[in-house]
């Protein structure tokens, strides 16, 4: 038991008296329900990899998106990983392929570019002859470090843009913090 | 007491309980100091008005703002209202000049542009040759009919611009509405 609420507490967001709450869940259910709970981890765990080509989770060799012929190849946008992916599908805006890169760089936390699917996105805009790489990382140090990393490398190859850092819609002027005011100024764009 | 309560709640953001217990607080001040509390009220109501050429809040026929040389006449950054003229300032990085509109056409409050300094605005860009009009609006409906009717009218004359529209600094993208994460995809930037 003690076991048990450990494993899910060292789930992200779960503290010790939700993992407790979910453990004494489950040992209340029947046992087929428990054994049906075990068997999809380990299916999902089995049978999830990533896509060859883009990265993204996968339970084929080639994603699903990136198999969509109705979606452009000349198109990439990078993205840190599955989850931001997934936040952009759900515009229905962008009908161009993904690269999820798999985290950012951070010197700090030791992660460098070598750990990230950054060669395997040159090699991909080279041979594809991309027209545009898209830059969506979060507007952090991390997120601006790994930008500006990707651009000296793409930019001999394609176009690089990066998403507009600015107010969210529907927030107030007012209450938006100064850096975040800052950026919405300088991004600022014509009107046509 | 109730009228002073009552007075109290009018106040935005301010409730029934809140009303009484700043009530409550005043009557157990001194005379003087209560005496001192009306006077600033009523000093600052008869001293403070409008500044003639922006419209933002002014003890002077024309404010700080617009007496400073330093700060170039040729940009002018319209916005609806003098707080958000204020967290614009707190940014330190707008060296231009202001329009404070004073609100947002929106018809179902029944806001028409004639309401706002809109004519003031267009006069001003006329006759002090101005370079560039920044709208800065909040993004949402009212927002994004001002902003248009504003730069239908202004074009002719200047340059319009919008502050950038997008993800917040600091924020997460996996966590950002569709709705804004699709004005940063359109509004993405050339990285230079």
């Amino acid at each position: 038991m003690a076991r048990l609420i450990d494993q899910f507490q060292q789930l992200p967001g779960i503290g010790p008296r939700t993992a407790q709450r979910l453990a004494l869940h489950l040992l209340r259910q029947p046992k087929e329900k428990i054994h049906n709970f075990a068997n999809s981890l380990l299916e999902a765990h089995d049978q999830v990899g990533q896509c060859k080509k883009c990265f993204h989770l996968s339970a084929e060799s080639e994603c699903e998106i990136c198999r969509n012929n109705q979606r452009s190849k000349q198109l990439i946008c990078a993205v840190a990983d599955s989850r931001d992916l997934l936040a952009l599908e759900r515009t229905r805006e962008f009908k161009g392929l993904y690269h999820v890169i798999g985290g950012l760089i951070s010197p700090m936390d030791g992660i460098g570019p070598e750990m990230l699917e950054i060669l395997s996105l040159v090699k991909r805009v080279e041979q594809d002859s991309v027209k545009e790489v898209i830059l969506a990382l979060t507007p952090s140090v991390e997120g601006d470090t790994t930008s500006l990393y990707l651009a000296r490398l793409l930019k001999p190859f394609t176009k690089v843009t990066r998403i507009a850092y600015g107010l969210p819609v529907g927030s107030e002027l007012e209450y938006a913090d100064e850096v975040t005011l800052s950026r919405a100024l300088e991004g600022r764009q014509i009107i046509d």
